[in-house]
């Protein structure tokens, strides 16, 4: 496990990342949450960019909220209207924006090791806001200052992550970081949907085991990814694995329910669920604003 | 009729809203008119964002000016470039949004009836930016401004809409509104495009009659949406119901000509006429950035 | 040969612009690079459109900043998010935007003629970002401006263009200012990418000559639009005009690489050239910020 994250003002993922950083971000990100929602001067005259090469809505515009709350100049570049689908190389997109004078980029990106590639050869800080199955660091962090405010620390805590690990970054960043932080990770999901190299880390639990845990986090299933796997259906996909009222029923008091989101209603969560007492997933979405407003500051003033 | 536009401040339609409140509306667009097209402080600090399911040019466009003249800092989200596409529902989107802080939303959207139900499930203002067939609010407030500043008052002016009433939002928000303010509409459509359940409302009169009015309508045809119909051609169309040159010239000399743009030329109305001296209709566009205005103040400082 | 550019604070094109003027301009440019990148005041309270009828990305993107550093307010529209795309006129599209108020306009269109036609028809100035095959006058001036900072002075500089030059805007748009400047333009291309129109003022030379100048210029080649010409295959064309590293090395020491940008790696530019020491590429990027920020001010506040 090497150190890359602390190398430089980028934030490329978690794995690695100590435990004082993650401490400093989420308790920066406290700061913010106190504050009303307004326009700061934090980061005024400052332009950003979120370089969104492959599409998202809660993110990108989670990003926005936050850089706007920071006063920077933000400018959104969205690959399906770029030169990129005609071939252009992600490496020279990002390179030309930075010529342009910005001062941090925010991308979003299909491919897994460009990020690595972009941190080492642009200037200007980047922070990956998804990068393919590896990582998306500031969802973890906000998903990490969700059950510290809960639970009031993090250390401890049991958190079983079910669904679709194999192709999850959430899943990744999440488990770095729980790691990190002297929680407990397990993980659930049907054999085609395991990530055999992260076995060593977290074991594979049955959905009965998962839900006996302080965290119950559910990841989007995309059920299109899987044609002529194990679930030829969302029905049979919620029977084995969704979290079902009668599942939720079987958690323990003190446990909360998390999802990365969008959510597949009635697929990997039933409808009820989402915004029922255990539920922590509007509260996540908004927990991610001040966490990208303490990640931007970190990038951008060091 | 239901009063349930004044139950808060959002703005989902103009039916059932009082006079008074319509009034209010229009002068406080009227001061805005007055100011110097720039950015004031009147929403300074607050968040607004713009989530259009349905595409738009103008209408996105004009808010926007207007969020920014207002001082807001403004979010935009279209559809096309969001997980909506893959399935997620409206409600999640937006409340999504409202989760990271903002402050109030525009929304556009084509299924009917999901506006009523955002606005029961959201606590953030929200401005309808037009919903199906069903209401435009904003698009006859600026067309009721228009009227008022040319004529003077609204109440007793007869007002003929000419076009695809079945379809048309602005035909519906037009007639609630001018019906409140004293005004008589009257519609002009083939047997194909009219609403039957709008006709206790307004009579049907003929193209002849219609143009017999202090202000002519016409709406946006859009062919395509009546393949088999009566008109098979833009020519077949224009012939029966489009303002031609000749019909314009029946029209009395006070009266003016409307539209709610985009325009098909040649098709609804004669080329010659878009910018005449009896038309309003790029006018029309002008007013409507004091319209939004004046409705993202009513919603956002209530 | 017109001097439509001077007639208003349009900027349609650089034909016939005289040369104080583009003094004007670049001596404009060089006081804003000089300034650090933050949002000055020179067009608060201003509102500007971009509106791109075409796809861009660094155009679109580079004038954003460049409005953003001048304190204007932006909105931004793209076609395929349009009614355009339904029809509508570019000119009612851009009427329209007019009548909301913006105080100037950003222009990229495909179509040949249409921004000579706006121009006559619009009030607001507006700034041609790219048209048809046309002009690309902020590209042409930032090329410039590269050249001057790099030699001093761009009088008595040979400059060879190589590519496609008949479908270059950007080829036309250099060639207008560079001969104004007293500069000598040559051209190099293969038969099928010829302009004949403008042999009168470029004559064409082979390679070998072209890399005898003081600035290279490579075009970006489209093969896409030349199938079954005389290229049939990038390696092709790389062997008999791209700009490859043995080629490279018989230019001038004082000699400099430049490109309008986004390059095809190893097609019409060797991917070691593209950051070699002679490269302005990502320098000629950076340039056309202050350029555009010159432009806009001579555009908006005349």
């Amino acid at each position: 496990m090497t150190t890359t994250a602390v190398k430089s003002r980028h934030l490329i993922g978690l794995k690695g990342m100590p435990k004082s950083e993650i401490e400093a971000i989420l308790d920066r990100a406290g700061y913010w949450e106190a504050q009303p929602v307004a326009a700061s001067s934090a980061l005024s005259g400052k332009f950003v960019a979120n370089m969104f090469f492959e599409n998202s809505t809660r993110t990108r515009f989670s990003f926005e909220v936050a850089e706007k709350r920071l006063g920077a100049e933000v400018l959104n570049f969205a690959a399906a209207a770029s030169s990129v689908q005609k071939g252009e190389s992600i490496y020279d997109t990002v390179k030309t924006l930075e010529s342009m004078g910005i001062h941090g980029g925010v991308v979003r990106i299909k491919a897994v090791g460009v990020m690595q590639e972009l941190a080492e050869r642009i200037k200007a800080p980047l922070i990956n806001a998804g990068d393919g199955n590896n990582e998306h660091p500031t969802q973890a962090l906000l998903d990490l200052y969700t059950m510290r405010k809960h639970f009031g620390a993090i250390e401890g805590l049991t958190v079983s992550i079910v669904g679709d690990i194999r192709h999850s970054r959430v899943a990744r960043s999440n488990l770095w970081a729980l790691r990190e932080m002297g929680a407990s990770v397990r993980f659930c999901a049907p054999d085609n949907m395991r990530a055999t190299e992260l076995a060593e880390y977290a074991p594979y639990v049955g959905i009965d085991d998962a839900l006996q845990s302080d965290v119950v986090m559910m990841l989007r299933v995309q059920l299109e990814r899987h044609e002529g796997g194990l679930f030829g259906s969302a029905e049979e996909y919620r029977a084995a694995y969704g979290l079902t009222e009668e599942r939720a029923g079987r958690m323990a008091p003190h446990a909360i329910i998390m999802h990365p989101a969008p959510v597949n209603r009635d697929v990997e969560i039933d409808d009820a669920l989402v915004e029922c007492g255990k539920s922590k997933i509007f509260e996540q979405m908004a927990n991610g604003v001040p966490i990208r407003m303490a990640v931007l500051e970190r990038a951008l003033l060091g």
